[in-house]
């Protein structure tokens, strides 16, 4: 794998599952493919989860981690081509991915979408720009569209913790007082189209999410008739993406409580953290038997060490 | 040891003195302890010799450390239990910490007090609340109330520098602009209340220290009736317990010059670091024979080694 | 080597040129030297590929790294002697000078100018601060007026990539919309004046760099004449050195494109980076084969790799 940014990276996601779930096994059985390997992590964003077990999962492989925090340490990125450069950008991205390229083996980004251009957003125009000037593989930390380790932690916890073959699987909105980027629901929905799940996203009209993430999924605004049976709620708030990057008024109704779980199959309820407490999600929930948000987050290290494994394998 | 938060935590204070002398003459002796555990380090504030001696000590003992600025890098956190966030405040501590710990074989966390709340202050209440979400280990870079790596590592170089059996340790309050925690004297208190020292506290009418810290000590308003035969004499500024967080009017004669030295019993000068040159200290001392800041901090990598090998031998 | 301060600090540089070129061949090969040697990078300013390279060179030679942003992570430094700290500044730079040489074997750090006062500046007050009272051996990572780790990257691509014996070497100013320090330039001219080349420098008249830096150098208004049969055109942004750090008005023809490559012989165009694209440069140079500013910054990490080699060695 040259590339891990969405799950069409992934040439077969059982086999990537099963990986994750044998790292965390044993997590020290390949430490010499990392060894004297590079790991640059550059950041744009803010990250807790991201940031801390992707280090971890290379630290687990044997390499070497860097990390910066571009916005913070390093300088100001140009992101437009042609752009002449008498503003308070300092640094063009081309030139900056060309040169981390030069340091690192492999490079993990994260860079999140201004919600104000829906175009150049879903273009992935920054994260794009780096994969191409960089020239060695890359990982996305989150991108304007998507959060493919996210997703494929996710995944690995279903894979987990499921009681039958095909468990129904509820991705539902949930209320927020910021506007937030559809990065993790887009994510979240392809990955479980592609997976073996029943899959259906519960949403107040207007937070439709961009079609081309939801083959095949159930759609619908009922969130009591979406949870019905479902073995996992993964709740989580998105901006509209018409019109791009609003929040609608109302829906305040769709946080999730304990009573609304009654009608499920002792379902599961994640979330990709961090949570707004009782905006979201309330307190009886996160805090109660139902919750799985911190194993979800434990699983991102064996998600980030099976996609550096496979990286390091092909480098 | 599971906690390392005060000196109630210290099952045998000589002991962990004599494994920081161990540990300075012999840094690299136990890297086999340290393989392939992982040391986070959060800081809710500054740090300079914190987080560079103790990311040290743990190289020393053959850790991966990973530093988390949770204020620069991470996300705002929730402290308050059952909060509706719709605030600022982007991620509960219950959750920041429960994931950290997930990633971490041991963490340590800084975090100071308000100034604001005396009870919420001196109930501990942000790392009382790490403590009890995190499910690891846990270091105090410095709490509310306390700054214990400081004080072991103080205890250290008083051991090493002693002249005595038994000498006599003087705590004396110092001006500053600011106002300052309570943290470094209580803890320095409560760690010479413990040792086998002769200890005198020093300070202007109104900044009586809590007493629980300091049970045992000689408590005099005359700063060179204090002095008198002094051996060590540890300066320090703080700010007034009642009313809470106050800088009172005056005192600015309280800092400490070369002349007051004459009568000690050529006493050595010491300090957390930093220090306000010529407002707590002035420069004839910090420059001079009678300073020992610098040792002291330097034993500051191997109070926290010594506490992180003990750790070590419990997971 | 216990100070890599400037290319005075350089016993051979031939030596250590082919030192780094040999480091290139061989990365790994010197492990042994840095186990257990602990690198400490201080910033007091931005960084990239300084920060990148450089901690990538230890790594390379099996040393630990830690890194400071004394600016965000540690405290507001003073650097005035006998200053009464009432102010905003928290820590004397000689303290925390040497309590960072306490925990570290060798120590980077880079600290740019204020461009307010030249003979502050000039004297390199807070670099030979820092280089007194740390007491281990320093790296700079780019000082008041030079920038020795960049010139030494500099000299390594020259070196690779000349085609004859002694080729001609030009450093010719370019516009910018901010005043920039003379760091650059200044290192660059002092290393070139001591190489095996043949030195040009062009600048509009008013940019005359300080004499001490250009020993030997031609200096030319005119860059076109200046272009005339060069190998190697390395192109950077200073502010004026009198009036000290002023940006002249005008000059903005001074910006290099391929059009005025015609008359070299078949120049590589050099720049140090971050550069302000159809600022300093044209697109059409950076995106063209002329451009060597990413082998440039590639080679960041032999220089780096080599210096420290070096030290490591005398420690």
């Amino acid at each position: 794998m040259k590339l891990f940014s969405s799950v069409h990276d992934v040439p077969d996601l059982n086999a990537l599952v099963t990986e994750a779930l044998a790292c965390k096994q044993n997590p020290f059985a390949a430490q010499h493919l990392g060894k004297n390997k590079t790991l640059g992590l550059v950041f744009l964003n803010p990250s807790l989860r991201t940031r801390m077990s992707t280090q971890k999962a290379a630290l687990n492989l044997g390499m070497n981690v860097m990390i910066l925090n571009m916005d913070k340490e390093g300088w100001a990125l140009e992101l437009q081509d042609g752009a002449t450069m008498n503003g308070s950008t300092v640094e063009h991205i081309r030139e900056a991915a060309a040169v981390l390229g030069q340091y690192c083996d492999i490079i993990g980004i994260r860079s999140f979408p201004g919600l104000k251009n829906r175009e150049e957003d879903y273009s992935e125009a920054v994260f794009n720009k780096f994969v191409k000037y960089c020239g060695v593989p890359v990982v996305s930390l989150e991108s304007a569209t998507r959060h493919p380790l996210q997703s494929l932690a996710d995944l690995v916890t279903i894979t987990e913790l499921k009681t039958v073959a095909r468990p129904k699987v509820v991705l539902t909105w949930a209320p927020h007082v910021k506007a937030l980027p559809q990065a993790v629901p887009n994510s979240f929905a392809e990955w479980m189209c592609k997976a073996d799940v029943d899959f259906t996203i519960a949403h107040p009209a207007g937070y439709e999410l961009n079609e081309s993430f939801t083959p095949g999924a159930a759609i619908t605004h009922n969130q009591d008739e979406a949870l019905q049976g479902a073995d996992f709620i993964y709740v989580k708030n998105w901006s509209a993406y018409e019109p791009y990057g609003r929040v609608l008024p109302g829906n305040e109704d769709w946080m999730l409580t304990n009573g609304r779980l009654a009608v499920t199959h002792k379902a599961k309820v994640m979330h990709c953290l961090p949570v707004r407490r009782n905006v979201e999600l309330a307190d009886d929930i996160l805090d109660g038997p139902a919750s799985v948000v911190i194993l979800e987050a434990a699983n991102r290290v064996w998600a980030a060490q099976a996609v550096l494994k496979e990286m390091l394998s092909t480098i």
